[in-house]
């Protein structure tokens, strides 16, 4: 076996542990979707799982960690995708690719789930963490267009508009989308991308 | 005084009559979006109003009358531009008319109150009606996008896919605009016409 590919048996419980987490999370999410969050209990996540609630508690103390953590996954996606940005080569392809892969974020990581409504029922300080995480996602959107004004590619608007239509098409997706329907990820990524950016576009 | 102008008693009622409920509804509107529709009382409306529980009863019987209420005003108003619109020569203008008239409907008739989320409350039968009176909205859009593909105006898409992103950046509006902020109906209404029709338009 090739050096690179040596794996110590702590790796691997820690990947077996990582796939774990990102199933109980996944199981959680559809429950979410399917039930409301109020309406969901921990017994509907471990049932769907086909393990017991127990097992649930190595993994996460309670309901609204879980709740945490699916705002947490999606989040951290999305900033991501920030950073990831900043290698096209115009704001235009810039903003194109956040829409594109926040429709991803909404239909595979967050499975259609209407996620973004749900902030009441986290922990003040867990509430407080979220609420800024999107703040700085909106602000990055704006600061796209903003360079996207400056460089002559967008109209001149005031950016807050065009994020805030942004925004709101895609987090409608939970309202409508269902990953068994016709409508695939990739395919409304890129209508929303050319929608959404191609009317801000000078021709 | 000429023909015309002439007001019969009767009409005069009518016509005060009109006014007050419509003032009912505004308060109403404002309350509902304030509190949420199940933390608001009649008696908190009333005291908007300046007046006592008991003479919202001559217009309205119960809470959940005012809330139909409001759906139907909203409903109506964007039925009657769907006809208006057929007035514009183009596909393309007639789509903007109705982003510009929704966008005036949900910040002016609806004062920023997120309506649209709330079918839950309602009765069995208006909520039926309601949801076709919705469905029907949502198939004008796709018919004139449709139309609008037809005639080489827009891109080929499918109809269902922008019409979800207009209706959900229309919708979102609720969530952030508030009547007394810095952005005007009329200018949003504008620059979210431009950026939703803009992009699905052949260069």
């Amino acid at each position: 076996m090739p050096p690179g590919t040596l794996t110590t048996p702590s790796q691997h419980v820690r990947e077996k542990r990582r796939r774990r987490r990102a199933e109980i999370l996944h199981a959680a999410l559809r429950a979410f979707r399917d039930k409301g969050y109020h309406a969901t209990t921990l017994e509907d996540i471990a049932d769907q799982l086909g393990v017991r609630k127990a097992a649930l508690y190595h993994y996460f103390p309670d309901k609204e960690a879980l709740l945490y953590d699916c705002h947490a996954a999606g989040l951290a996606e999305v900033h991501r995708h920030v950073a990831e940005a900043r290698t096209q080569v115009s704001a235009r392809e810039r903003l194109a690719f956040l829409i594109r892969e926040h429709v991803r974020v909404m239909t595979e990581t967050l499975a259609g789930s209407s996620l973004a409504f749900e902030v009441s029922a986290l922990s003040p300080a867990h509430r407080a963490e979220v609420i800024d995480a999107r703040d700085r996602y909106e602000h990055a959107l704006r600061d796209v267009i903003a360079q996207g004004i400056a460089a002559g590619e967008f109209h001149d608007v005031d950016p807050k508009i065009p994020v805030f239509a942004i925004l709101g098409a895609i987090n409608w997706i939970a309202r409508w989308y269902r990953p068994e329907g016709s409508f695939h990820a990739a395919e409304l990524g890129q209508q929303f991308a050319d929608q959404l950016v191609g009317g801000l576009a000078r021709r």
